[in-house]
């Protein structure tokens, strides 16, 4: 049966989000201010207001919503909760004038909030404080959810389970999305309090290493993210090798499924060593880093050396982080083809993480095999098991759907961004790093350059990659296609 | 249930394509003896003596076979068919010393039953007659099929229906088999008869337009296999431009679902006018004809020739023919993006073009759709349809199977030749090449380039790679496959 979409409600939610926005700018504003940042601080507040302003304006029109909510309600929110988080996310960067094109704004403000970390600043160590926290905040709030993070603080929803559960389903990332305990905003919380202990930690251990408060706060949140923006030109490159060893490590935990962190915090630690995907996910890791520690040794002055470079980058890779501690486009070819394929590979599902996520692959992989055995065996029947458990179907048809959708936007957006004219390389990699929430890509787009050449076209197909990467399609398809807003 | 393989009746089969390889390279030998190269004559003789000694011994191990056949051995036999094939086709080239390496004469081979025309030679017209006959008979052969065009020969099978299907099936092109007619062996004469009906037309227009007889022979070979194989250094270069209009239009021809041809023959020319496929192809090659025009329109002197040369290649990238008028290789990156996609799709199911086809890519964009509507009306069930005509599950199961094993022979053999240390744009574009049975790709593999400088073990993946390809993945991947040989 089809139903009129719940307007009010979803402008509810979204006057809710915009509002916690503008309360997450305080500490920029704060940190702005602490730094005798007049220009940031004046540019946050005034950012603030009009948030604030659009934010009362649509909960004026959303008085008396009713609590009907399905799934695709569940989509359109996160979709348009994204896109407004962005556009007035950009607003203290425009306002202040620290980037000039709102479109760039909007470019590097949907690169933090999506995790991705592909800058358009060519030189970060101009910008002011304040806004260099916001914007490695809008990594930290956005890899594990900002509705998520709603869900988790606000009773929006009284005792409506389905409401929180399809909000969550279209926020996080993975397949199928565990109930870590039977009530939804339970889940939520519990998330949110892993992930806080994390960060802390990863604060801790990078200040223990002689890094500044600031910059560990920054490091921090662009880490827990996985999202990639640093405070300096050369990203990690000149942090120690404490540091960077530190750093590696809490970029592969952040990329590790939450829901193992629970299992461990609940004492089933048998659970966790038998899960299929994390052990696939450190088989993977192992493997490319001896591969391109070997194939890299040339370029170094020690093992020792190309050790931690190979497992800092392959850390910063599957992870979909985006720093770096050296400028990988000069390594060989193998090396650039493996971090092609960890660009491809992403993380665990319901980590923080970008990419087509280690549990895709594995069922792509397993619904493979199966359907080999049936052309040679057609008379059995099997079902692919994962931890020895049956998968759905539906779980299935999703997983196939995923992948077509997923070659379908690379090749389109490969086939836009080429009419700027760069290399064949630079645009697919381009593509890459920004639908899988990476950030930097290879030549043009390396390491060491920016996104800031292409033109605004190839910037808004961009944009698109990285908000339809982070939410895993589904919503910004459904956002963006006709029929979801035709009337019946 | 689970039954032994019929070793005895796939060796006979073996034996039956060996003696008609050796059949087939009787043109050759009579040519190099009409251009008086003795060389390649002894050769080719020797090799055909080798190939009937092979034969013989097959056929003596497998008297007295019986009929009992299944998908299995239907995709075993025509997995080894092709290898065999390969492995004794290449002894001409070989054993002449014309290609002085095995392993490169066997690359040269597969490259011609596959219709990939990638090529590690470097002066093509080094070569004698003889063996430039063979080489682009090999395409005309491959194109079609080895074992169809047995089965419409010689009746193998008796009554045995199921025997005839399978194989068919595993030769041909495209998500599903049509049958033409009620009887497989009959729906294999009329496919021939309508090859080499086509073939003809090819040659004749290409005299008339006062090319060479021997040159005509081998050019209409390459375009009705769309292999690409020429007989010049600079391909179809310094050709006339009506010579190249008319390949033009012969590529695009044979890039048709041949059941369509049949449709013709028989009036039925309402069905081929609404075949969805059909419209899909020419609406792509249209598009794309007129967008690189656009494109490419500031570097010829004229629109005119600028239509000819985006018309000719993008007439061989879509059929996969592999033939160039242009170093393309020189276009803007819009244009080079446009080939890229253009080698991904390939042309129609049942045509003797390589590529995921245009039906599969019509079927995943179905299924994605469909995905798309479950999830936004999980109570409504929808099938997918083709000419209004719902496709059966299996299928498109098949062509979810398909795409997953297409993109993970694509990462696996990107990863593994990039041990040779060329770009990403060469070993990209060379994968892309041979799996989709094209030919030349971009830069170091370019149209003016070669094959030759990659490593053995990178050649033996991309031999790999053009099978897998033209065989459409299924019947290589069975042959190879540890569970396959395994008893029971």
């Amino acid at each position: 049966m089809r139903y009129a979409m719940n307007y009010k409600l979803i402008g509810k939610i979204l006057a809710f989000i915009l509002i916690l926005e503008a309360i997450f700018m305080v500490p920029a504003w704060a940190i702005s201010l602490l730094y005798h940042e007049a220009n940031a601080a004046f540019a946050i507040l005034k950012s603030q207001l009009i948030t604030l302003l659009v934010a009362g304006c649509l909960m004026l029109a959303a008085r008396n919503a009713t609590h009907n909510f399905y799934a695709k309600e569940g989509l359109v929110t996160t979709g348009a909760a994204w896109i407004v988080l962005s556009l007035l996310g950009a607003l203290p960067f425009w306002i202040s004038r620290e980037i000039p094109q709102y479109i760039d704004a909007v470019f590097e403000t949907v690169s933090g909030f999506t995790t991705t970390g592909s800058s358009i600043l060519s030189n970060v160590e101009a910008m002011s404080h304040g806004l260099l926290y916001w914007r490695s905040f809008s990594h930290w709030v956005g890899g594990m959810g900002v509705l998520v993070f709603l869900l988790a603080i606000v009773p929006l929803s009284g005792k409506n389970e389905g409401f929180t559960l399809h909000i969550l389903r279209a926020e996080s990332p993975g397949p199928s999305v565990g109930k870590l305990v039977p009530r939804m905003r339970q889940t939520a919380k519990i998330l949110y309090l892993i992930y806080v202990a994390l960060t802390v930690l990863d604060m801790i251990f990078l200040m223990l290493g002689g890094m500044s408060p600031f910059d560990s706060v920054c490091h921090a949140f662009g880490t827990a993210g996985t999202g990639g923006f640093g405070v300096r030109g050369d990203s990690f490159a000149s942090y120690s090798p404490y540091l960077q060893n530190v750093t590696t490590v809490f970029m592969l935990l952040f990329g590790v499924n939450f829901s193992c962190y629970y299992l461990l915090l609940i004492k089933r630690v048998k659970d966790v060593l038998k899960d299929e995907e994390l052990r696939l996910y450190i088989t993977i890791v192992t493997l490319s880093t001896l591969l391109i520690t070997w194939n890299i040794s040339g370029l170094y002055s020690s093992i020792g050396e190309s050790l931690r470079h190979a497992a800092f980058q392959v850390a910063t890779m599957i992870s979909t982080t985006g720093f770096a501690t050296t400028d990988f486009d000069l390594w060989p070819s193998f090396s650039k083809a493996i971090m092609l394929f960890l660009m491809l590979s992403g993380a665990c599902a319901g980590s923080t993480g970008g990419g087509i996520k280690v549990a895709r692959l594995m069922l792509l992989m397993k619904s493979l095999r199966r359907n080999f055995h049936n052309v040679l065996h057609p008379s059995e029947i099997r079902k692919v098991r994962v931890n020895d458990v049956p998968v759905d179907e539906k779980v299935m048809n999703n997983v196939n759907g995923y992948l077509i959708a997923y070659v379908a936007i690379v090749v389109f957006s490969f086939l836009i961004i080429s009419l700027d004219g760069f290399s064949m390389e630079t645009n697919f990699s381009a593509v890459m790093a920004t639908f899988n929430n990476i950030g930097p890509g290879f030549q043009a787009v390396g390491p060491t350059c920016n996104f800031s050449a292409y033109s605004v076209l190839s910037k808004i197909v961009m944009i698109f990659d990285m908000l339809a990467g982070r939410l895993e399609i589904l919503p910004i398809l459904v956002f963006f296609s006709r029929s979801t807003w035709k009337k019946n």
